[in-house]
C-alpha cells in the first residue's frame, strides 16, 4: 500500500480514477519563493491532452488546473501545493461489459486480483488519466529547474518500427521540431511516414508501439545517491512507472551489451577548462551520479492494449473463457502523448536529486 | 544523501568501501519465525565470488559471512539482521595513481565533484565489492521467497554479441546449466564461444558486455503498489541500481515498441480451473502488479570500464588532460559475476512487495 | 521539506492554509474493502467545528467534506482517498496588521525565518484550520479500527487548572458524558466550572490551557515497531505534532519519575485464560509494543495564543519593537476542540500499525 | 517492521541484541568533509558506559567502537559510517529462569506477542545495550552541530522525588558540573541527597525513577518541518523511543495547561538588532519550528523494572500466575545513564533537521 507517493524531498502525492469526480496531486518540498502561475502547470497540461491529431483520440478533456494552495502571492510558500483537475466527459455505461471481463494487456484483472474489487470504470486508477497529476508536479518540477540552467525536451524516436533520424542535438530545436507535428518525431520525414501508418493501423483496429527519448541538459555533475537511489536507478523508476513502458535505457542502453569496454568508456576531455566527455555513453551518469553532461533515458512503449479487435479473455464470475471487443475511441499509439509525462517524470526526479545534493557536504 | 536503504517493509542498509575493514547489510523487516543459518547466505557469497575461471578475476576473496544480531536458536527474531564480511586482500598502492586521474567509465569523477572528496583506493563505495551486502541480504529474501514457493533464476543470454539458444523454460534446468558453466549462459555451446571470444577480448586488453535474465516463478498474482512502487518500476530501480547496467527491460522489453496491440496483449486463458495467460508479452506484469505469470526481467550489462589499454583522462588537480593504463586483474565481462546479484536484487523486491500485500485488503 | 506526509502504510498527506481555497488530505494505504460513506467522515468533522457554545469561536464554517477518489459502489478500492473541504468565511483583511508583526506564541515568526515569506492570513498553513485534513483521515482510520474491535475516546481532564474527577472507565459512558457539554468534560461538575472559568478569561481578554486524554480499549498485543517506530513513539509524535501541544504523557506518565519500581511495573494475572495486567502504569505500551491494555496518553494543551490583550513584539520591516492587539474571535481554549484532533492522530498511529503488524511474523 | 531506521537525511539504523555477538549503526548522510575520529565517538560511549559509582550497576562493559566504513583520511566521505562494539561479558544463563515468566515492566511479553518467538536473554533486543548505536550515532551528529556552533547539554533534574535547584543558565557549567557527580545532577547539594535515596532504595531492592532536561544551544531560527515533521513532534518520537521515558515536554510542557495565554506567549524583543524573547515558555519551538532561542526538552524516566523484589507475573508456557525475582545488578535508577542517550536522540533530530532545512528555500 501507499505507493502513491514518489520523491523523497520534491514529493509528490497524486490521487484520482479516470471516472471519479477529479484527479490531482499534492506537491509537497518544492522550495519557498518559486515564482509560480496555474499558466505554468496549464501549458504542460494542454501538451498532455488528446488533441485533434490523426495520432490521438479524440475524446474532449478541458482541464483546467485549480491551485488550491501552497502559493501566496504568486510564490510558492514552501508549504504542500494541492494541484486538482476536474473530470468531465465520463459516460461509464461504456464499460459496462468490462466489469467481469478484464481487458488482455491492462491492469483490469491484476487489479481485482490484488484488491479483490475495483472501480472498472474507464481503468479506474489505471488509466492514463491518472497522469494529469505526474504532468501537473511535473511543471513545477520544470520551472524549478529552468531557473537552475536545466532544460528537458522529450521526442519520439520510433514509431511501429518506423525510426527517426534525429540530425540535431540542439534541445530547443529538437524540441520545436518535435512539437510540430502530431506525433511529435523531430524528423519532419519520419513523422510524416508515421502518420500515414497510423491511419493504416487505426483502420485495421489495431496499435502501435514506439520509442520515446528524453534528455535533460545542464545537470551539474554530482546529483544521485550511491548505491541505492542512483540517479539511473531512480530515473528507471519513474519512467518504468509510466503504465505502458516496457523498458527503459540509460545512455547507450541495450547497445551497451555489445559495445568494448575501449568504445564504451567516455574519454575526458578539457574544453575551455572545463572537464567533459568526449562521448557520452554514459548518458550522463557514471556510479548513479550525474557526469555533468546530457542525461539522456529511452524507454520502450509499448502498443495501446484497448484495440477495436475481438480478443480473448476470461469472465472472472462465471469462470469461463470469453471474448471482447473494446469500443470508444483510443488512441492507437501512446508514444506521443507519453513525452511530456516522461518529461515530467524526468523532471521531478531531477529536481528530487538536486534538493538532496544540498545536504551532501559539510 | 541516504540513499543506502532500499525496501519498504523487507529493508536493507548496505555499507562498506572496497579498501576499508569490512563490508555489510542490515536487514530490518524480515518476518520472525524464518529458520537462517550462515551457510543459506554463505553459498549465495559463494556463487558472487570470483572463481579461477577465464570469465572471472584471479584476486582471491575468501568472504565469510558473519551474523552479528536477529537470529536466536536458528530462527530470525523479527530484529534487525546484521550481516558482514571482512575485507582481506586490499593492497591500496595499486591505486594511488588513480588518485588524481578518475577511470573512463568508472564513477571516479562524479564521486569527486559530487562529495567533494572520495576514497579512492579500489573504486572505494562504487567497487563491486559494494554487492556483497545485496547478495547476502537477497539470500535471506530468497529463503523467505522460496518458503512461499517462488523461485528466482538468472543466467547470462548474450555475450559480447554472442546470443544464447534458450530452449528450456525450466526453471531448475535453466539454472543448473547454467551454474555448469563459468559464464552462466544455460546454452553450452554459446558458452563455449563466449569463453574463447573472453580470452581473446582479455589478450587485446578490453572488454565485453552482455545480456542478462532473471526470472521468478510462483509469484502470486496481486503483488505491486500503484502507481509509483508498481511492482516493475521497483524492479527497474533495483537492477538499475547496479554500476554496470544500462538498460532494463520487463517481459517483450523493448521488442514491445515493434509490436502490434494484437501481437503484445497476452490472451488470458482458464488452465485447470486457473486463469493463465496464453503468452508472457508482459512479463508477468499488468498496470505494476504482478499477473501470476513468470516475472521476466533483462538488464544489459555494460562492458567492464577496468581495461589494460592506455585511455585519456584528466588530471584533477593540475587541470590538464591526461592518460592512464589500469593494472590489476580485472574480469573482462560482467554479466557472468552480476548474476547472483541481479537474483538478489528480484528477490529482495519480491519479498518487500510479498509483505506490502499483506496490508492491500481490509 | 516534505513534512507534510504521516504514516507508513495507512499514510496521510495533508494540505491547505487557512486562507486558501480549500483544505484536504489525501489517504494512501487505507486496505481496499471498507465501506465508507461521506457521513461517517463528516460526523467527526462536525465535532471539530467550532460551536455556539461558550467553550468555542463564533466563526461559522460549514465545512462539507467531498470524497473525490478512492470510494468505488461504497468500499474503499485501495486506491488513493482525496478528501476536500471548501474554505469559507474568509476575510483576510484582519489580518493585514499582522503581516510584519508576527503574534507571540503564534508560528508567524519562525514560519518567516524558515521560508523567507509566508502567508500570513489567518495563520495560513500554521492555522488550527490545517487539523480539518487530520481529522477527515482519522475518521477514516477509526472506520478501519472499529471494525477490529478497536475504540478510541478522548476528553477534556482538566481545564485551566480545574481537574475533572473521573470515575468511570467504561468508554462509551466516558465519551457520551464527555459529548454532552461543551468542554468534552465527563465530570459535569468540574464542566460548570470550567465553563464559568472560560466566560471570566474571556472577559479579561486572555486564554486558558488544560489536560486531554486519548485512549483506545481492544488493541491486540504486539503493536508497535522497535526500535524507533515504537507505537509509543509514533504517538507521542503524532500529538506533538498538533500546534497546541506542549507534553505528551503515556500511561503513568510524568509521575513515573516519582514512582518506585515496585509501585511502577504492573504485576501480570491470567483472567478467564487470558493475560492481563493489574494496573496499567504503562498505559498499554511495553518496549514500544502493545500489552493488550487500554492505551492512555495524555496532552499539555497550551492556552490560545491569540488572546484580546496588548503584547509585545517586533515590527519583521522596521527592526524595532512593536505592539499588537489580536481581533477577531478566538477559542479561549482550544482543549475541547482539540479533542477530535488528538482522537484522529492516535487512530491514524493505531491504523498504521495494525497494518505493519501484518508482515511482523513468517 | 522496519522501525530501526531512524532520519530523513541524517539517518541512523541500529542493530544488536543484548547477549548476541555485537551492538552496531550505519550513518547514512553525514555530509562529506566532516573530519571524524575513533576518539570522537569513544568519548560519547565513555560517558554512557556505567562506572563503578553508587548510582549504576557493576557489569563491566569495554565498549570499543571500531569505526568500519565511511571515514577516509580522517574525514567522512558521504558514504555509509557503519560503526560497531563488540558484546563481552555475556553470560546468559542467568536469564534461563526468565524464559517462559516475563519480567512486570519490561518488553518480554510484548516481544513474545508481537514475534511469537524472542531472544529473552539480557532482554535481547529491548536491552539498553541498544543505545550503544544511538549513542555512537549521536557522536557523529554532535560532532556536526558543534561546527555550526551548536551544543547540546542534558542533564538530571529530578530524582526520586528529590528536585534539583538549577541556578546557572549556562551550558559548560550546567554540563561540567553535572558531569562531576555520578548521578550527573547539575546541583551538587541535590546530587548529594539523590546518592543517599539511591543506596536507600538499592538495599530496599527497589528502583527510583526521575526528570531528565536536554537542552541545545545556538540552533538557528527556522529547522522544523511542518505539518507532521515538526522540530518538536520529531524531538518527542525520538527521546519517547527510549525505553524507559514515558513522558516528554517542550519548553513549559505540561505547566503550559495550567498558564494563561497572557503568562504563556513570549514577547519578542530586540537585542543588539536580534529578534530574541525574553521568556522561553515555547521552549524553543513554534509552530514546530526552532525560534533561535534555546530547545529545552524534558524527559520522564520511569524507575528501573528489574527490581529485586519479588513480583507476580505469568508463566507463558503453562498458562498460570507465577512470581519472579530478578537476579544480577541493575541500575536501581536509570536516569542518570540516559543522559548521554537523551542527548544523542536531540542531536540527530537537530542533524537531520538542519540537512532538511538547506532545502527549504529556492
Amino acid at each position: 500500500m501507499s505507493g502513491n507517493t514518489f520523491g523523497t524531498l520534491f514529493r509528490i502525492t497524486t490521487w484520482g480514477e479516470s471516472h471519479g469526480s477529479a484527479v490531482g496531486v499534492v506537491v509537497d518540498g518544492c522550495p519557498a519563493g518559486l515564482s509560480l502561475a496555474a499558466e505554468d502547470i496549464q501549458k504542460e497540461l494542454d501538451r498532455r491532452r488528446p488533441g485533434q491529431s490523426r495520432a490521438s483520440t479524440k475524446r474532449q478533456e478541458a482541464d483546467r488546473v485549480e491551485i488550491l494552495s501552497g502559493i501566496f502571492e504568486g510564490k510558492t510558500t514552501g508549504t504542500p501545493i494541492s494541484l486538482m483537475v476536474w473530470n468531465k466527459d465520463a459516460d461509464s455505461s461504456a464499460y459496462d461489459a468490462l466489469r467481469n471481463t478484464p481487458r488482455p494487456g491492462h491492469a483490469d484483472y491484476t487489479y481485482q486480483a490484488k484488491y479483490g474489487l475495483r472501480d472498472h470504470r474507464g481503468g479506474g486508477r489505471a488509466s492514463a488519466r491518472e497522469t494529469v497529476g505526474r504532468v501537473a508536479a511535473g511543471a513545477i518540477a520544470k520551472k524549478l529547474l529552468r531557473q537552475e540552467g536545466i532544460e528537458i525536451v522529450g521526442y519520439v524516436a520510433e514509431l511501429g518500427g518506423i525510426k527517426a533520424d534525429i540530425i540535431s542535438s540542439d534541445m530547443s530545436e529538437l524540441r520545436s521540431t518535435a512539437e510540430s507535428n502530431p506525433v511529435r518525431c523531430p524528423d519532419p520525414a519520419a513523422a510524416e511516414k508515421m502518420l500515414l501508418l497510423l491511419d493504416q493501423v487505426r483502420q485495421e483496429g489495431d496499435s502501435l508501439g514506439g520509442i520515446v527519448v528524453v534528455a535533460a541538459k545542464g545537470v551539474p555533475a554530482g546529483l544521485g545517491e550511491p548505491v541505492f537511489d542512483k540517479l539511473d536507478a531512480d530515473l528507471a523508476k519513474a519512467l518504468m512507472s509510466l503504465g505502458a513502458v516496457k523498458a527503459v535505457e540509460i545512455g547507450a542502453g541495450l547497445d551497451s551489451a555489445r559495445l568494448r569496454g575501449s568504445e564504451m568508456n567516455d574519454p575526458m576531455v578539457i574544453r575551455e577548462g572545463k572537464i567533459e566527455f568526449e562521448t557520452n555513453n554514459a548518458g550522463g551518469i557514471l556510479g548513479g551520479i550525474s557526469t555533468g553532461a546530457p542525461i539522456v533515458c529511452k524507454i520502450a512503449v509499448k502498443p495501446t492494449p484497448s484495440i477495436a479487435r475481438r480478443q480473448r479473455t476470461v469472465d472472472l464470475v462465471r469462470g469461463e473463457v470469453a471474448e471482447i471487443e473494446i469500443r470508444g475511441r483510443h488512441d492507437p499509439a501512446i508514444p506521443p502523448r507519453i513525452v511530456p509525462v516522461a518529461e515530467a517524470m524526468v523532471a521531478l526526479v531531477l529536481a528530487d536529486h538536486l534538493l538532496r545534493q544540498r545536504a551532501a557536504r559539510f
